[in-house]
C-alpha cells in the first residue's frame, strides 16, 4: 500500500516530462500523498518542479511544500512573490508549518509575506511563533486549538467549540482556561456529550493535565510525551497562559533527529548531515574528529618514542601496540555508550559511585576473560612467557581502566552541561589509545625489569 | 509540571514505608501518573511493591503494571493467581497491553488466565494477538476500534458507533468495512456530523487510506506512520480484513528502541541492555566484540611481526603504528555510519557507484588535509623526511581505502539481508586496523626501498 520511489520510476518521470507529457505526470502525482509527491519533486529539475507545482491547487501545493527538502523548498520559493507565499501557506497550513517555512525565507521576503497576510490576528500569531528559540516547545507548537472558559456552561461551550473547530483540521483535545486565558485543565468529549447542557464547565473538567512552557527544550517535550503516552500537549507562557499545543507527530521527528545526531556523534561526525547532502558539508562534518584523532596518534607516537629503548631491547613489544591501543578504545566506547543512553533517556538512576562499581565488576570479568584468552593465544603463537604475561596483564589493567574512564567522562561532561554524546566515539578512543600504551610500557618495565 | 524521581525522594519513601506509614505513601502516589508510580515501584523491595499495589483500585493497578519494568512485573505477577491477573488486566487495559503482559507469563499461568477471562470473545482476541510474530504490526496492534459497514446509513452508523465506543477509551478513527469485514476506508467525524442522517456511508467515506498487514515489520510501520504523519493506522490480514489498529504512541517506543539498538551496535554492544540491567547480561553483551577486537589485534601483531626486519632497520616506523591503525578505524566508522543511517531511514537513493564516488571524493579531501597536517607535524617533531613522507602517504591511502570500505561493507551486508548496523563499530575498526598496518608497511617498503 505504501509508495516507494525507485530510480527506474524517476527516470520514467523525467523522460515523460522531457517529451512534454506534463499533464499526464501531474494526473499520476495527484493520486499520491503529498509526502510522496515531495519525495519525487526533490529529485527533479527546478523548472519541472515549478511547472508541476503550478498544476496543483493551493491546498495541495501547501502540503507538498511542507514536505519538500529544505534545499528544494528554498529554490522553489526563492523567486516567489510574498503575496503568493502568504496566500498559499497561511490559509492552508497549521500555524507551526507555516511559521517554519516563513522562517526559512530571506528577511526581505519575510517582510513582504507578512504584509500580505490578510487576517492580522493570524499574522501576529505566526510572527510570535517565529520569536521562539530553536529546539524549544515554542518553536514546535501550533496555535490552532479548541479552548473553552471554565465559567461557561456546556451549552455555550459546545456552540463556541463549533465556531473554533472551523479553523482547526483535527481536534486533538479541548482545553479549559480561566478569564485570563490561563490553562486550568482539559475536557473529555465524552463528558461534554453526556452532561446536562446547563452544567458549568468548572464542574466537569479534568484538572490533572501535563503541560510545557514555551522555553521547555524539545527533548524534554519528547521525553514527557512518550513517557505519558500523550498525543498532544498544551504549551503555556511563564504565567501559565495557554498559547498553543504540540502533537506527537512533530515530536516523532524530534526523537528521530536526536537519535540520528547521537549516532553520528558516536561515529565521529560533528554536524547534522545526511547521505544525500553535498560534498562540502559531509567533508567538514568529519574533519574535526579526524584531526583530533591525528593529534592523539602523534601523542601516542611520542609516548612510544620515550620507550624506544625498551623496543630496541625487545622489538616484539611493538607487535602488540595496536592491540593494546584498540582494546582500550573498544572498552571505553562500550562503557560510555551505556551511560550516554541512560542520560539521554533520563533513565539514569543511582549514584555515580554505584555506576563506577558496576563498571569495575564488568571490567574485571571481561578483562579476566580477554587476558586469559590473550595469554593462551600469544603462548600458542610462540611468544616468550614474559612477553605474553606483559601483554595479558597490561590488557587486564587497560580494560578495567577504560571501563571506569568510559563511565566517568560522560557523567562529568553531563554535570558541566556538555552533551555527553561527544564523549563516545573518537574522543574516548583517542584518549584510551594513549593511556593504554602508557600502561603497557609501564607494565613491561615491571615484568622485564628494564 | 513533570515528575522527576530523585535518590533523595526514594530514600524518604523507603524510610516512611519502614516506619509503617504505608497509607500516607499510597495517598501521595495516588496523585501521580501511573508511569511515575511505576518508576518508583521499580526501585522498591518486592514486599513493599505488593503492599502498595494492593491499595490501588483495579484500574489503577492495571495502568501501573503496564508501566513497570519487565523484571519488576515478572516478580509481582509470579505468585498472582490467574483469576486475579485476568480480572485486573483484561477489563482495564487495551487488548495490546493486556496481551503483552499475558505473553510474558509462564505457560501454566497463561492457561489459567485464559480460563478466567469471562468474555470469551475477548479471550479469543487476546489469544490471537499472542500468535503474531514479535516485531510485526500484529504484535503491536490493539483490537479495540470503531467500524461501520459501508452499506449502513449515517443514522444507523452513529447508533452503532455509540455502542462500540463504550469499549474504546479514545476514538482515533472510524473505519469503514464491507460485509466481509474487509477495510474499505475511513470516515471523518466532521463529515458524519454534517451529512443528512439518511445518506449511505458508501457515499461519504474516504477511500484513500494507508494500512499495514499483520506481518508488516514494525520498523516499516514506524517509517510509514512518521512519513505520513499518522496518529493511527489500521491493520488487516492478507485478505484485507480489518483486525486492529496501531497508535503512534506505540510506534514511538519502536523508534526509540531501534535507535538505542543501533547506537549500541555501533558501540560494540550486541544485546539490548540498559544501564539498570544486571551485571551478567551487561558483561555478556560486550564480550563478543571484545573477543573479535582481540583476535583482530593478534592478526595485527602477526602483520607487524612479518615486518620485524623493517622495524629493526628503522625503529621509528613503530612509533606511528597506533596512529595509522586508529585513523583507518575512525574514517571507516564515519563512512559506514552515514550509510547505515540512510538504510535505516529508507532515505537511501541513488546507486552504489554514486555513493562510492562521493565517498572517494570526501576521502580525497580529508585525506589530503590530514596528510599535509601530519607531514608538517612529524617534520616539526624532528623525524626524517623519508619517515614523515612514509607516514603521510600511508595515511592518505588509508583514509581513501577506509572511506570506500566503510561505504561498501554496510551496503553489501544489507544486500544479503544482514543488519548493516553490525558493520559499524568494532567490526570496521578492527578490519581497518589490520589493513591500515599492511598498507603502512607496504608504503614504507616503497619509500625506504627495503
Amino acid at each position: 500500500m505504501s509508495f516507494e520511489l525507485t530510480t527506474k520510476y524517476l527516470e520514467e518521470i523525467n523522460e515523460r516530462l522531457e517529451s512534454g507529457a506534463l499533464d499526464t505526470v501531474v494526473d499520476e502525482l495527484q493520486e499520491l500523498h503529498a509526502a510522496d509527491v515531495a519525495e519525487i519533486l526533490d529529485e527533479l529539475k527546478l523548472d519541472n518542479v515549478k511547472a508541476i507545482l503550478a498544476k496543483f491547487d493551493e491546498e495541495q501545493r501547501a502540503d507538498i511544500l511542507v514536505e519538500l527538502d529544505e534545499d528544494s523548498r528554498a529554490k522553489v520559493l526563492k523567486e516567489a512573490s510574498g503575496k503568493d507565499i502568504a496566500e498559499t501557506l497561511v490559509d492552508n497550513l497549521d500555524s507551526d508549518d507555516a511559521a517554519d517555512i516563513i522562517g526559512e525565507l530571506s528577511d526581505e521576503q519575510k517582510k513582504e509575506v507578512f504584509t500580505h497576510i490578510e487576517d492580522r490576528e493570524q499574522a501576529k500569531e505566526i510572527a510570535s511563533l517565529l520569536t521562539h528559540a530553536e529546539d524549544t516547545a515554542g518553536a514546535l507548537m501550533a496555535t490552532e486549538l479548541i479552548q473553552v472558559n471554565e465559567n461557561w456552561t456546556v451549552l455555550s461551550s459546545v456552540k463556541e467549540m463549533r465556531k473554533q473547530a472551523e479553523d482547526v483540521d483535527q481536534v486533538h483535545a479541548v482545553y479549559v482556561v480561566d478569564d485570563e486565558g490561563v490553562l486550568k485543565g482539559s475536557l473529555s468529549l465524552k463528558k461534554l456529550l453526556t452532561t446536562s447542557t446547563k452544567t458549568p464547565i468548572r464542574e466537569i473538567y479534568n484538572t490533572k493535565i501535563q503541560s510545557v512552557k514555551t522555553n521547555t527544550p524539545e527533548e524534554d517535550v519528547a521525553i514527557l510525551m512518550s513517557k505519558y503516552d500523550l498525543f498532544v500537549i498544551p504549551v503555556t507562557d511563564e504565567m501559565g497562559k495557554l498559547l498553543g499545543r504540540i502533537t506527537l507527530d512533530d515530536v516523532v521527528d524530534v526523537i528521530k533527529e536526536e537519535a540520528d545526531r547521537d549516532y553520528q556523534l558516536a561515529s565521529g561526525i560533528t554536524e547534522d548531515v545526511e547521505a544525500a547532502d553535498k560534498l562540502l558539508p559531509l567533508t567538514r562534518a568529519r574533519l574535526p574528529w579526524l584531526v583530533i584523532g591525528l593529534f592523539g596518534g602523534l601523542i601516542a607516537a611520542i609516548v612510544i618514542s620515550t620507550n624506544e629503548g625498551k623496543i630496541a631491547i625487545i622489538p616484539k613489544l611493538a607487535f602488540f601496540m595496536p592491540l593494546i591501543a584498540a582494546m582500550g578504545g573498544n572498552v571505553g566506547v562500550q562503557s560510555s555508550a551505556i551511560i550516554v543512553q541512560a542520560l539521554a533517556n533520563k533513565s539514569f538512576s543511582g549514584t555515580i559511585l554505584n555506576k563506577l562499581t558496576k563498571e569495575l565488576l564488568i571490567g574485571l570479568i571481561n578483562g579476566l576473560i580477554c587476558s586469559v584468552l590473550l595469554l593462551g593465544a600469544s603462548t600458542l603463537l610462540g611468544y616468550s612467557l614474559k612477553l605474553a604475561l606483559t601483554v595479558s596483564v597490561a590488557l587486564f589493567c587497560i580494560i578495567i581502566f577504560a571501563s571506569l574512564f568510559g563511565t566517568f567522562i560522560p557523567l562529568a561532561l553531563n554535570r558541566f552541561k556538555i552533551d555527553p554524546a561527544v564523549a563516545t566515539g573518537p574522543f574516548i578512543t583517542t584518549l584510551n589509545d594513549i593511556l593504554g600504551l602508557s600502561i603497557y610500557f609501564y607494565i613491561s618495565k615491571l615484568i622485564f625489569a628494564f
